[in-house]
């Protein structure tokens, strides 16, 4: 079920029977000469958009800007700074609160954000713990490619060259969902570099085209597939158990 | 063309040969008994897509949660408040001036967001008249219902009970566009009321089921379409204009 | 009544009887060749202040300083930023809420403030609406020259060149309270041309004398004691219907 | 010169002579049971248009909204927090510098704005500091109960029973100012507690009728009469030591 | 009592008997050519440290960056904004109270620290101020050279060239705690010269080997012990009255 | 050599041969029932304060304070908000860049700092990367229990029960630099549970002694000895490398 093709009593209705929504969150960022500037909130929102089709679980709209301040030499990217997605975050959450969810599960899509999501989260909580009360929600931050099997089936499907930005994975997903959004450019090196992350001139001087140890062209629509599909289930096996999760009693 | 679907090096290329982009913005809210909840953000996006098909224009990722504080007392709703909101923006076009876009239309699809955008631009101008520097961009906010030929066709398609809030208008154009998610409901009064917007509470007991001096019962896709098409033509027509105007070289 | 010109006890009194204030407010920036610097706060400090002679009405301090970074490029204007002013406005308003105040009607004398007070009254009321509770306060925003009578009076006294930026009208109040400061000088072209608002070295290039459509020779003393008869009578009849207007309960 | 009744033009001219402003500043709060909520900004105010009669010297709009959360107990009381109040402070010199201002006198009338006036300086100086340039601008605390010769007239007019809030000198001045406002009420007990500033509940608690250490029944018009003769003079001397101070040249 | 040698379980058995805490509070920041950096911060710690041995009071951590922006033209001088320096005094106070400790000392080291922290404790209060409920808990400023008897010894010490940064007393402190790391230097002139204080450059400038009307040589450690067993008496002292001192009961 | 216990003159001769420096980093949080409450801060300030014995490092103050507030249901814990600690490290990295240093190694004691440490770095790059500027230094986050051979020592010290929260490692390390410290109590059970970490009262109602996974029984001063030896290794090598690290040029 999607939110935002639904009416305020749907959702009205839907909280009666589950108290549990998904947020795809992602980034729009380079993805190297191949990838879509939408990559990172795009798999996200394939995969829950894919899941919500046999499952009775509800999608929010997409959170599509993150923090990506070291992709800024490229253009297209467009970066929240930590201190303002941290603050976006807190309104989406207290939002949904406030309707009466209590299991918030952020299914994210790009590395770069797990930092702040976490940071808001912690943000989130200090108000209830500062106030020595309970939050009223848990929060859990999922990356899709931590879903079970994900990371087995994208060894098999990528044994070298898999790297961590602009990953034959994720562009493969946006393959099998974009079809007709497949770019095609030679890779010099073949696979990237890695290095570390800092401001975004320093990243761009140590990777000029964006990629970091990822080679792009071991990519397909038909392994992007297999991946969304395996995503998806699990996917709802992971809200299953966060939804029967249970909040402990104490003294707090 | 999309962003979001297009490699950082194609946003290289297209900035050769233009300065302007398009935000598509709204709000994720209810839009009473029939409207859906992504109808705000929704709109701009269907007419954004749909005018860069036949023109050499972009579209940035759609920013899909706006001001609607007043809504949250219905399920559903998320909102920024508007602090969150300004700075959020600010980080939108402090990303894309970094590009070197200097033209910058927000094709906004929620009243509420008015305020809050316009106070945006403000505090982002205002660090170049603190700083007695030119900005160098130009920030242009344009609701889709006041592109030319909008507010005539829609006073022909619903002369009575167009309203401001889940309006036939604006649900048309979500009927359009996503036939599969029509809904259907009574109403009543088939004319809602008017009144002044405060807290959430507030509204929710002013206007029970969420519109505001609409009878959304008159939108069809059909209409739907002929407000797309115009709106797409007035885009095009808009960016021209804003891509043409020059700025002023003088003494300030 | 002015309320920096009473006793707290005067102020507790006072709200035995009624539980509505209104806070002038407005800017301090540069008003063409002609117009004195403090004219957006005077008008509607001049304003209330006539209003309250002749009914029991409660005036605030004038908060002087609004949003005008597009005249910074002027010697002698003033401004914060919106997200200062929103913060200001919020400190203000939960001031006046906690001694009782339910009513707050700010008469406004600058259009640049417009966007920035309705984001505050919206920063304030989505404090409620995040907690699910009533606001406690109702806030309205009122432009003095939207006062009953005063669009129609304006027009009669200035058929053309009334423009949008150191208007004759506003000029007129103030030469009818500040005899001793009207000013004098020679205008080039009569009637200022208009433009776009941007950053301020933009808004100076394109309007070097710093008027905006208008031609401040037209205004007279007796121009302004007829624009300030009417508006404070105008004012008298706003608050009435304000405070007398009640609040729904509902379901929210 | 009063900026507020003075064109841009004439502010030009001004900055063409002297780069000094005065700020008077202040609080809208409390005062006993018969001094003004608007003592604390008026004095300033009073003090300085007076000083600006004989000299020339250019005194801005008065700052009436400051640091008084410890008399929201009392109704008529508004207060900026500490943290508002610096982003205000901050705004108004970073307005006045883009000007060319730099010499920036703040006339303070109230004894609680002190600390925050004094962060807000280091707020602004730390810019600099952090981006290791010269600030551009001195900025100079003074409050008028400290001016040349202030301290012995009012311990000769007020050997006991002065006090530091609500007190006879401060009272005295308004009502020479405001000889229609001079309000009466008995005192009891005559000469008001003293003790230690916390939260607005705490205060009103500790001093119910709001005074601190005084007994403003001293207060005369005749008093105030002296106190503003002799502060204007001293203001005028402070700002003359103050603009003629240089700056060193070093190798910060 | 060290706050951070003990276990959970041992601050709730102190929390039984006392609900008291000692927080010191300083600054890192150039000393002069033989002051240590680490002087502010580590003087109220060593009093402090010195007090718990001999009576049952508790001292938290040591808050050691303080707000020094004029002195960052010297090498090693670490510096809170003011906006930072209270957030975080806000979040250490925030934190105690939720413990339970009613009544939190900060003993200070540094006098730039002083306007900031009292902002701090207004931006705390303030928040209790607003919502019209007492906040819980008494703050208090204290700095070390305030103590009882340490001002009449400093002077009989140093009865010339104490000054006000970089002192004899504060080095001859630290001297005693830390002597193996005693440094020397040759002073010109013997006195420093005072100044204004605004940003790190002017201050470089004016104050050349960082000193404020000091003379350094007259430090010794013998000197510094009597300072701090004076000053741990004096804090014992202070901290009695303090826990004694009991809330008034108001009408608020 | 410790910044803290040096002038200002010697830190500047340091900057002559050396960019880099150390900042420990912590949390000052409940540790079970024997763990000290400054526990997270003195392990790293333990380890950089022995490492700087034999190498010629520099290591600045302690960062005491971090973000716990999972643990504010237990007394003692001292937590920043995400918000105030991204803030803090701001002006510490401000700071400390002013002077020169181009590479700061935090050296991190607790590992719920981690995701806002992160967010920090980020937020200080993003202001380069908006700019499309170099930072002029370069940020590491280095967790204790990460520096070379830690880890498997810690694996030999502790085969099971070492836990993530009030660990035998971390214990033994303050045992061995406090042994006047050393708590005692029983545990049951006694290894203590795992969970999800969320506010405060739902952390003590999941982990009653504060716990997690851990047996502390199996500290000992001679264990602890050997982690701090091996740790002040590692961290000099650390530096090492991370001082050569040079910096690309690229088209950024």
């Amino acid at each position: 079920m999607l939110l935002h093709l639904s009416t305020w009593a749907e959702i009205g209705e839907f909280l009666q029977r589950s108290r549990t929504i998904v947020v795809p969150i992602g980034s729009n960022e380079q993805h190297g000469p191949t990838g879509l500037l939408g990559t990172d909130w795009m798999c996200p929102e394939i995969i829950a958009h894919e899941a919500q089709k046999s499952a009775d679980i509800l999608i929010s709209p997409t959170f599509n800007i993150g923090m990506a301040q070291h992709h800024l030499g490229f253009p297209g990217t467009i970066s929240l700074r930590p201190s303002t997605f941290i603050a976006a975050i807190g309104d989406w959450v207290r939002s949904l609160a406030a309707h009466g969810f209590e299991k918030i599960l952020f299914l994210n899509g790009h590395g770069g954000n797990v930092a702040s999501i976490e940071a808001a989260f912690s943000e989130l909580y200090a108000e209830a713990s500062f106030a020595r009360r309970p939050a009223g929600f848990a929060l859990k931050l999922c990356n899709w490619w931590d879903l079970e099997g994900i990371g087995e089936l994208a060894r098999e499907q990528f044994p070298t060259g898999h790297g961590v930005h602009a990953t034959p994975s994720e562009i493969a997903v946006t393959q099998w969902a974009y079809p007709d959004s497949i770019k095609s450019a030679g890779y010099s090196p073949q696979i990237a570099a890695w290095g570390p992350i800092r401001e975004a001139q320093d990243f761009r001087a140590r990777h000029p085209d964006g990629r970091m140890g990822s080679d792009p062209a071991q990519a397909t629509p038909e392994k992007g597939h297999a991946l969304v599909m395996m995503a998806a289930k699990g996917l709802v096996q992971e809200l299953d158990a966060f939804s029967r999760e249970s909040t402990p009693h104490g003294n707090g």
